[in-house]
This record gives structure tokens, C-alpha cells and sequence, in this order.
């Protein structure tokens, strides 16, 4: 259970840190994606990773490609196919039938694992767009090449590009200008081969290998896939096999699960919200990718108790509403101190507090963490280290009276989530009156 | 059992190694800590590591605070306790009280395993003062961060220093000027947060939150605390329980292990000395640290036989005497050849030979090495590959007759450590009047 | 099983890909080393590891050495004796003899594995040149040095050099001028201690410890061992025990095993050729040597299937014959596109794709790989990806009919080697004439 990141950087100075949203934009002729780069956003940079959002318009497929690192994936609307192809799995089925891959059905609120070298496609079989969320851990030694996250495409003309506003649907946020794009500056893999060769190796005609190729595809990455028929094993139904379509091989890893429902929350407070958490445990998967994700929502105004990751990053996305965060390094100063809207990122560094307040909607968030078992530590409440101090250590680091040790210890009868009010109310009047005065 | 350390650097040219005092030094209430900090000392560097050597008086308290990396610590003086609130313990225990820590005694001669991001204090409750090396690992990829050490503050004002000479007892060393301190240069965590905020969390006074980010505190990192009372297992008391204050719950991982005691050393050569190691088999959670050490204690004039730790970088500190050693690189050259003192940090990297010969005064130390089973290899000795080598090996190798082969491999009947003398005082004379000649 | 490799770099643009040979050559008294050496080859420093290739005239004696990263060696020509004593076996000995190492023999087609920190030694005792290809994984993270290798002499002068020519049998490549040697440019380990030390600890006569340094030596890093006389086990006979010169001990670990043999070859196709591969299944020590190997053999135009190794570079060294490679990266554009020829390394970096032609004298290879289990997907033929995909995703993805889709599938029936010509004739007319129009 070793872990195996590595750090971005020798240097890596935190001071400020910034919510932000995509600086890159792509769009196909099925949908868009948008990039959190690296290079353009310092704190990812520090922590490794960069992220993706794809919007997929409904009969959109995401072209067959294989990335050189894991990827964790948040489903944050609608519902579509995954295929992937495993690892080994195709090679080592000499004996049967040669269709070995995994297609399974996700919906709002999946978490998706895509391992690392492991050819993925993605198709919108439904009638609404699909909004996935994808983390690279370019860090993992997974991935033996440089830090920088690369996708090999399989199939199309990734380079290619729509021109705004045609085929993309959704809610488009204005921006005058977006870098130029940097990854996805090529065709795809069997560009690069020799016609003759191709011919040879598939002992197909010319025209197939000149499609293969896609040197004329302007649909980008995401096309247009009207009639796309694929047998998935229904939701429940649990390996059906179709020796015309799918398989479910004994490469049958479970590679997602869902966050999204309240049902099995691991933190519930019915009066702030919940914490849902996806480590190997329950999907173990997990394991290999080194890679968690924690599902929240707070209520109008509750609070996410003060607390930081121990052995872990935490990339935050805001799925909706709005949230005050405070987050604090090793010199005890805030590097944020505001508000994160839907649909920005935000890094909290490995080791750095954090508080989290909702905002009049209250606000939810997906984050992941950068550990297969990401293990957080409470700064205050009732399962903060606070309470597991002698009383007479509070009493001396702080300078406090046994009384204001266990005030400080007991008071907050609540763990993680916060209910929106102190349930004092007169302190609540004292303490107002204290801040202006003194404050 | 895979390692999981980084190279602090993909450069690192070692061609002098220099044994070292601490570079900074940081005065408190009740004692003063001495820094051998990063960019201040190649080799450590080099080895991923950073040092720092706690003195605490009477009744001084390490205030609480969590760490980016690994510690090993090893106690150089005095008796004391230590409270480690465990990953994931706190947290754990809903069901149950909620005062998991672990709290034990130590003394003279013990290894303390202090994991990463876990809450640390230390407390001296006995009448001397304790004296504790420490050995940050800032390569191991527990830390996700970068490559610097960082100790998060839960209390007090670390920046805080009591004026030179104040407070601080014990054997002062003289030195011109101290760099300025660089860590810890900020407040405690709690200092970054929202008073309101936090009135909130705590659901308390603005005083107690006040005192909580520690402003005006001044008593630097070790506080006088006169009483500070808490039950603690007796030594040889198995899991005893308190519910008020201490409970040895299901984390109860062994932290600790002595290696000072004579009793079950590893080597040990009447005439010469002992070597004591304390590993992952001895210690499990030295695996998830990746660390380990040993202890040596060589009479006056013994000799410790060439050597090279063939997996780990060895940090060593001299805790009494002194010694000559002398440490060869790969281009057969010596990167270090003199004498190091009591209160000294030499670095051996790994795979570079040493030999230590003790002083008049003979000379003990505590080695931090860098795997949590760290192999050495002998180059001289009944232990060494030259036992193991075939005599006509030996013969074509160097260049010698059959009969100096078997003397180079049987004359030394010892295997680590060498008594002072040799045993055969004619050669010894003929060999003086050789070297005299020919040397 | 978690890889524990570390990126040679954090930046490493891969954009042109050359098939070189050694850049730098030491003739020594019984034979020659020719370097890959780091900081002349981009791509070696990229993948992060080194390579040399030593020709061993009969009698000749590689010196006993350790060196800072574990070695993986194919034996391309001859038969020879290879010592290694295994770290703490030697120490472990006490109750026992004190010869512990392991001696075997090897011949051409054999894997060595030679684990970081272990002294080795290898011997000709057969009347032809040995000629061994040996790769350095400097990224290990067994190495915790910097990423330079670095070998650990015991015996010898190993910076002495013969004069060009002399000493030295074997295909000659002209070469118009050698860089300076930047390895080995120092004496061995015993050159650094102080004689009287040396003469205490071996307590020996100066004139041992004279030859130990080898300050005069000029032998170079190969030397003539007329007389050598080791009894090893016979092959096929199991842990022979010779009291008087080795012993299989405890240690006994198998650190060899064979791929040059068709017999039980992965794929073998009796129209192309044969893939061996040896992983930590077959010779678990590979495990934690985190490498693996393939020998591979094509007939004469036979074809290796387009494919990538998704955990792990793949370092490819020509023993006989030559080939057309290409090699393609993420941009779809060719890295790599010519001739390989006997004697020449290349480098395909993990996720890179490649396509290798055998020419009129076919082509045999050892490829080193940096996962001890690398797993290869192919891009085309019977177990590939593509037959993998759904029907429909090949026909969106690629723009083409069912039909075609069914074509790319389904006409190549081989799979990994496939055989010179395409099994129709026909369609290789047609081909041939619309490359002519079209191509």
C-alpha cells in the first residue's frame, strides 16, 4: 500500500491560490471540452494533476483514444455508455472469442475509473447532454513519461476544431479569449504509419486505411454518432453475456460506482448536509489508480468543519451552488480566502486547512483526492484532534483555563458537517457585540 | 516492500562531505531547538532529508503540531512523554469515547516513529532536560508536497523567539551569527481563519478564539507548562485503561523501541563494541515510514569495518566521543576523511564505503538510514564478499598469490566491529617500517 | 505491485527518435566496453536508464563491482561464469561457511538479473568472445543517488585504458573519434582508506594493500585471468554443494533464466516468427528489479503488428539482421522512420506505437522493458483493440460502412508476427495501383 506520486516540482511555493474555471476551449461537432492546463494553472501544476470538463450532446461520442495516465472521472449530468478496453485483457483471450472489453452504462453522480494506457470511448445514448469531469494524475508512475498529461487517439482528426458556437450546446460562459490549444495538436496514432504498411497489416483497401487515418475529419473530438447500437448489460442485471456484443470477461474489475445518492452517505447531519467518499475499499480499483473522490453537499449556510488531508491533494469542482472557502498553509495565513462558484476548480494542497461555508443555495462539490484512501483530519468538532488532547495540554499551548479547554473540547457537539446556526443564540448576540468591539 | 523515495535531485555531485553543527537555532520558553535546515546543508540535500535537534526543559511543552513528512527521533537525553493523535483514529471512534491518542513514555535511547501529517506533542515531565534528534524525510512520497520540510502549527506563535541566552539551559555552543530562521516564519493554522468562523465551529467565546491563534503569544515553540498532568501507561503496563484521560484504543500501533540498552544488540565484540539495529521487522510501522536506525558504540581506538549501505542513505549523529572516519566515493577517492564530534552530523550516501576508527574517548552515535531495512555490506572482515569471492578471483583481481588471497580473506577473524589492535604486533612493526619506506 | 519508477525528468519533449550506437569505448587487457552513455542520448536519459555493451575475451575477468541501479543483461554471444553475492547473504552466514554468493553459468539467449548494490563479477571461461547487452535503470527508485549510474569498483584501476587496438578481438566498428570516458574515471573503493587503516582491518602486509588499491594497475575494467578455476553447478543439476568452493544457500534466489531458445516462445507464428518474454511470473526476481525483457525474432519482410507497451519503455537492441521501424507519438507524427541495423539501440517510449519490418536477412532483438510484467496492446490484428470495439463505434469513429468496419476487424487473422504477404494477392494489386493514383 505504498503509495507511488511523485511531486510535481523540487519548488513549489504556495502563497495564493485561485478558483478558477477552463482556459481552453475545444469544439466538435458533438459537444465541447474544456481544460484546466497545466502550465496555466500554478496550483495544479504543484499538485500534479490537470482536469478536463467534456459536454457531450446527446448521440455524441468521445473518439477511442488511450491517455498515458489514470483518470478519474465525475459524471455531473446525464447518462451514457463507457467503453474500455482493459489492459491484457484483449491479448490474453486466445482461446475465446476476441471482443474483450468493458461497456457499462453511468449516470449522474458516477465515479468513473480509467486506467492509465487502457483504450476508453464514451457515447450520450440519451437525449440530454452528458457533463463528465476528468482528473489526470500526471504524477503516478504510472506513467513513465514526462509530467505532461497526453492522449493518444485512436481514430478522427483531434486537432481539428469546430468554430464556436456551432454544435455545442449548454450553458456557454463568456470569455474573450482562449489560449491556444496545446494538447491534441496531431492526428491520431495511425497517421503516423506508412500506407502501405497499414494496408498490409489489416489487408484492407486503400480507402479504409485513409479513414483510418482521418486526415479529412474536421469533427474534432467529440462526433456526431447517429446510429450507434451497443448491448449493455442492463443496470442490475448483473453480467449478461451477448456473444454477438459484449462480454463480461474475467478482466470483469468493477471500474465505477455512484456518489451521487444520499444512500450510504458516510457523514450525514439532517440539518447541514452530507459527505459520500469513494475509496479502494469500496471500489477497489481504486488501488492501482491511487486515486479517491468525496461527494458533498451542505446546506444553505452549513459548514464544512475546519479540518486538511493528511496524505492527499483535494481538487474541488463546484457542481452547484456557491461556497465561502478559507484555506490556510503552514504559515497560518489564508493563500484563499472567498467565494467558488458552480463550475470552478479549486486545489486544496496536501496538509492545508480548509473551511467551507455555503452559500443562500447551499452548495455541492465533487473532490478529488489524490490518494486511494484519503484520510482527512478534523481541526474542530467532535472528531477533531482537539477532543483527543489531554486537557491540560489545550490549557497550556492555548493559555486557557480548564473551563475553556473543555468549552473548546465539548461545545461543538457536531463532526463534520456544521448545522448553519450555532445553537446558542445569545452567544451568538455576545459574540457579534465582541467582534465589533474588538474584532 | 517497494521503496518509495525520490532522488531530492536529478543532479547531485558529491565531492565533499563535510560534518556539520546545526545552522540556525530558534530560543523558547522552556528550551531551544537547533535547525540543520535545507539549502543550508548539501549532503542533506542530497539525501532528502532535513535534521533538527530539540532541547526541552523541565516542564517544557512541544506545542501540537502536524508535519508534511515522516519523523524519526531519537532521544539523546532525559525522559519524557509523547502524544500522537493517529491518522484516522480520531475520526474512527464514533461509536466510542472520543480521546484516541496515544500517549507513552520515553527515555535515553529510544526511536520514536512520528508519522506524517499526524498531531505530534512532547512533553518533558521529568527534572533534566531532554535532549531529541530528529531526521525529517522530505523525499518519501508521504509527502505530496514539495520537497521541503513544513511543520503545521495547531497552537502558539511559532515564529515567536525568546531573546538569545533566555530560557535556554545547557550546553550552549558559541557561534558568531545564526541564519535567519526560515520555517516557521508564520502563525499557528488556526491564525488563517475567519474569527466568526471559527466563534462558530467551536461554538465559543471570542476570548478562547482568540487565544487559539496565538497572536500575542511569545513563548516560541516550547512553552513552560507547570502543570500538565496526564495518566500514562506505567513502562511494562500493558493497554492500561483511563476513560478520563488516555485510552489505547484499536490504533494502538507500537511507535517506539530502544535501541540504547546493550541488551539485544545486533553485534557485539567484547573487545570492540556493539551495534544495535532497529528495522521494520522490529518495528513494524517503520514500513509505512521507510525509515530505520542504528546504534553504535565503539570502545577507544576500535575500529567499525569498511562498509556500504547498500539500499539507504545512513544520517549520523555522534551522541558522545568522537571518531575518525573516512567515506570514498565511486571514483575511489575520500569525500570525507577527519574527525567528527559529539554533536556532529556526517551524511555516509548510499553506496559510499566507510570506516569509523574511535577516538581516545571512544565514540557513540544514532544512524538514520533511509530504508526501513537498511543493508549493509562489508568490505573487509569475516562478513565481507571477500569470503565470499572465489580465491582465484582474489588472485586475477589484485594481482596477488594464492597464500595473500587466503590472507586477505582469514586473517581478520572478526566481522563489524574490530578490536583496537592488531593482533599480531610483529606484523604491526614490520607494517610501520613499510610504510615508512614505501608509504 | 506498484511501479516505483521514477520520469528521468520533468520535461522531456520526444520529438525525433535516433537509432544510435555506443558513444564511447574502454579497451581493456582482455576485451572492451562500448557506452550508451547519459547526456548523449536524449531518448536513454528520457526513458532513464543507461546501457554498455562488454566484449569479454576468452579468459577475461570483468572486475568484482556494485553498481548504484539494478542491471537486466542479455547475453547476445558466448558462454561465461557470472558471480553475484546477494546482499546479506554473505552477512547472514554466521553459523555457517562463509562463502555465500551465487556462481552460475550463462550462455547467448540468457537474462541476468543483477540487483543494485550486489558485487558482481563475470568470467569468459570458454575459448570464444562473450558478448553481453547490459541495461541501467537509473530511475529505480533502488537508487537513491542522483540519476547518474554509477559503478562501485573493488578491485583494479578501473580508469586504465589500453591503447586502441591492443587487447581486443572482435567485430571492429570504425569510428572516427570517441568522446572521453566520464564513467570509472577514479580508482577502486579501497584507493580512498588510509594504508595503516586498511593494513589494521585486513590485518595484512602493506604489499596486500598496495595490490587492494591498484594504483598501478593498468589492466583496464576486463583483465586476463589465465588461471580461474571455479566449480559451479552443472547446468540441469540442482544446487550442487561443494563445501570448498560454493555453495547454494539460503540466498538462492534464481537470477537467470533463457529467451534465446524457440522452445516455448509466447507467439510464435511459422511464417513470421517468435516473441519470448520473461516477466516477474517466470523469474520472479524481476519483481523487484521493476524490468522484464523480450527476445524477438521475424523472418525475412515478416511484420510485428502495430502496438504499444502501456506501463513501460521499451529499449530495443539488434542482434542480427535489420529492420524497418517507425515509431509514432501522441501527435500522430512519425518520431522514428528507417533502418535499424545489427548492433544499434533504439528507444520507444511507453504509449508510443511502433511498427517493425523485418528486412531481406530478418531481424532478431532483445528488448528491455521498465515494468517487470510490460504489457504491449496491439493496434492491429486478432487481439487487438479493435476487435475489441463495437461494430458501430469503428463505423462513427472512422467514418466507414459496417462493411469496411468488418474488414478492419476481421481480415487479418493473425495476430502479434505476421507473416511477409498479405494472403491476397489480388488485393495487393489493386493496393500497389491506388497508392500509385492516390497515395
Amino acid at each position: 500500500q505504498l503509495p507511488g506520486r511523485l511531486s510535481g516540482r523540487s519548488e513549489c511555493q504556495i502563497e495564493q491560490i485561485t478558483a478558477r474555471e477552463p482556459n481552453r476551449r475545444q469544439v466538435s461537432e458533438a459537444g465541447f471540452s474544456e481544460f484546466w492546463d497545466s502550465g496555466e494553472n500554478e496550483e495544479l501544476d504543484c499538485a500534479g494533476v490537470q482536469v478536463v470538463r467534456h459536454t457531450i450532446n446527446p448521440k455524441g461520442l468521445l473518439l477511442p483514444c488511450y491517455p498515458n495516465t489514470h483518470e478519474l472521472v465525475y459524471v455531473v449530468r446525464g447518462e451514457g455508455l463507457q467503453g474500455t478496453v482493459l489492459p491484457g485483457c484483449a491479448e490474453t483471450s486466445e482461446g475465446g472469442t476476441d471482443k474483450h472489453q468493458r461497456v457499462y452504462r453511468y449516470r449522474e453522480g458516477d465515479i468513473l475509473a480509467l486506467p492509465a494506457g487502457a483504450v476508453h470511448w464514451t457515447y450520450n445514448h440519451a437525449d440530454k447532454p452528458v457533463v463528465l469531469v476528468a482528473l489526470r494524475d500526471t504524477s503516478n508512475v504510472a506513467n513513465q513519461l514526462d509530467r505532461n498529461f497526453r492522449k493518444f487517439f485512436l481514430a478522427g482528426n483531434p486537432q481539428s476544431q469546430m468554430p464556436q458556437g456551432k454544435g455545442h450546446q449548454g450553458k456557454q460562459q463568456q470569455r474573450p479569449s482562449w489560449s491556444e490549444p496545446k494538447e491534441h495538436e496531431g492526428f491520431n496514432m495511425y497517421a503516423g504509419f506508412d500506407d502501405g504498411i497499414l494496408q498490409q497489416v489489416f489487408d484492407v483497401e486503400y480507402e479504409i486505411v485513409s479513414q483510418l487515418k482521418g486526415f479529412n475529419d474536421d469533427r474534432g473530438l467529440i462526433v456526431l454518432a447517429e446510429y450507434l447500437h451497443v448491448l449493455v448489460p442492463e443496470e442490475g442485471e448483473e453480467r449478461r453475456r451477448d456473444d454477438n456484443w459484449i462480454e463480461q470477461t474475467i478482466c470483469s474489475t468493477q471500474l465505477s460506482a455512484n456518489i451521487g445518492s444520499p444512500v450510504g452517505a458516510d457523514v450525514y447531519n439532517p440539518r447541514g448536509g452530507r459527505i459520500s467518499r469513494l475509496n479502494s475499499h469500496k471500489l477497489p480499483v481504486l488501488e492501482s489508480l491511487q486515486l479517491s473522490a468525496e461527494r458533498g453537499v451542505l446546506y444553505k449556510n452549513a459548514v464544512l468543519a475546519p479540518h486538511y488531508n493528511l496524505n492527499a491533494h483535494s481538487i474541488i469542482y463546484i457542481t452547484s451552488g456557491n461556497s465561502r472557502l478559507q484555506i490556510v498553509g503552514n504559515d497560518g495565513s489564508a493563500v484563499f480566502d472567498g467565494e467558488v462558484q458552480e463550475g470552478q476548480l479549486i486545489v486544496v494542497p496536501q496538509d492545508f486547512a480548509v473551511i467551507k461555508k455555503a452559500g443562500e443555495e447551499g452548495c455541492e462539490w465533487v473532490a478529488f483526492k489524490t490518494n486511494d484512501n484519503a484520510i482527512t483530519m478534523q481541526l474542530a468538532g467532535r472528531f477533531s484532534y482537539i477532543r483527543a488532547l489531554p486537557e491540560d495540554v489545550l490549557v497550556n499551548s492555548y493559555n486557557i483555563s480548564p473551563e475553556e479547554a473543555r468549552n473548546l473540547k465539548y461545545n461543538r457537539k457536531e463532526g463534520v458537517v456544521l448545522s448553519p446556526r450555532s445553537r446558542s443564540p445569545l452567544k451568538e448576540a455576545q459574540n457579534a457585540l465582541l467582534n465589533t468591539l474588538f474584532g
